[in-house]
């Protein structure tokens, strides 16, 4: 395995770029994935790993070995040393093991039926991630993402998605309203407001959009409108609301009890 | 009001002890609250504010001086520059007003019955208050944790918990499993392990303590040894598990629906 010691190495710049910068992962059409769990669930996915590099103390644990002998030979395989590897980590507690893939292509036509998570300017990685994370483990195959959510395949959003990232078509979307109007399913929101019905007397079984927005702001009133199953979560407790990720696990899983056990 | 300049004040000193360090928050048996929002929901739930400590550009804002006005006289009220304030706050977007509370007395003596969630080492902030919100939310009146969880107090767990820490009893417990050998209600767990049952197929409306641990950890075996219901929420999705606030917002909301809807 190749050694690399100076911090202006260029492999070393570009993973320390990818890791950091949401501007350079998209120029670069590139992301960086910490820790063997996320490494193995993007080569699940068929993901082509680029680059690995593992720190010094990383390259001995059995996880990373067995992950490196089935490595194929042209991916190329790189170690440094522990203080250069904590400089290029995204996250607070390094794996020792970071893996550079491309990012996928994105959809440039979104469907107009079936299954959808749609996410409104979710800013917060971890909510954002956990919602991702939910929506793969329903079954729900597309989430949609407005231009105000926090960047899908930033390294932290890859950590809270635990590897939902692979098992999804995630679509970030420059015209979500215009896409919603053409959308042919319901779309199913959970708002105060007027009209709303109580999610667990609402018929859920059909297939269609699962709208949510950033806590506090909400949802965009141009996406609200769009919005034909109008919901409410009943809360008996003294408490304003749930946290959106909460809220959204609620909803998908309702809607999966819905379609197993009424007929 | 009065205006405090210098970094040395002994308030600001305490505020910036209270807003940074679990050790301080025990020895002085207080902490930090941030932005409008808790401190209301603090009110509410009937804490007396010690002092409350402004911004200069915070000082000006409408839901700021609302909360103010309605300030008993005895609660000491300060005005820093913005640029010590920041120093002291604990979230990275200062908000522009911090209150200090005292922490509630600890409850000695635990609920053997009733609803309860328990909550084994969970570490992450985020997903901590998260858990407390989704709590609240559902009408549990008491929360557990074990001493492995992060700090309920701590300013970041009260942020994510949006006001839930004054709508519960939470009780810090140095001996989990020993209390749990005394509960006389059921105990719900989801786990992989062997017997586990359907959660949608379980009729989980019998009180009970609803036991969710770490992400990765899971929870202790001396605790899960104690679980009457093992459960397992059905995922058609391949992805291996849940987000621990996700799972225990379905299995919490789950049981309210039967309890509403089954008879």
């Amino acid at each position: 395995m190749e050694t690399i010691q100076s911090r202006d190495n260029p492999l070393v710049k570009k993973i320390r770029a990818l890791a950091h910068s949401g501007r350079d992962r998209r120029k670069l059409g590139q992301t960086v994935l910490d820790g063997a769990h996320l490494v193995d669930a993007a080569r699940q996915g068929g993901y082509a790993l680029r680059e690995v590099l593992l720190s010094d103390s990383g390259a001995g644990r059995p996880e990373h070995l067995a992950l490196i002998a089935a490595l194929p030979d042209e991916v190329r395989q790189v170690c440094v040393p522990d203080a250069l590897f904590r400089q290029l980590s995204p996250v607070e507690s390094p794996s020792g093991l970071l893996a550079v893939i491309d990012l996928p292509e994105t959809r440039r036509t979104l469907p107009t039926e079936g299954d959808v998570l749609l996410l409104d300017r979710v800013q917060d990685a971890g909510n954002l991630g956990t919602l991702l994370r939910s929506a793969a483990a329903a079954g729900v195959p597309v989430a949609v993402l407005t231009p105000g959510c926090a960047q899908a395949w930033s390294p932290r959003v890859l950590r809270a998605g635990m590897g939902a990232h692979f098992r999804l078509d995630i679509i970030e979307s420059d015209d979500p309203v215009a896409w919603l109007e053409r959308y042919r399913g319901a779309v199913y929101a959970t708002t105060l407001g007027p009209g709303s019905r109580d999610l667990f007397e609402t018929d859920l079984r059909a297939s269609g959009v699962w709208l949510f927005g950033a806590e506090g702001a909400g949802v965009s009133p141009a996406l609200l409108a769009h919005a034909s199953h109008p919901l409410v979560i009943p809360m008996p407790g003294a408490i304003e609301s749930l946290n959106v990720a909460a809220a959204a696990a609620i909803g998908l899983f309702e809607q999966l009890r819905q379609r197993r056990f009424t007929r």
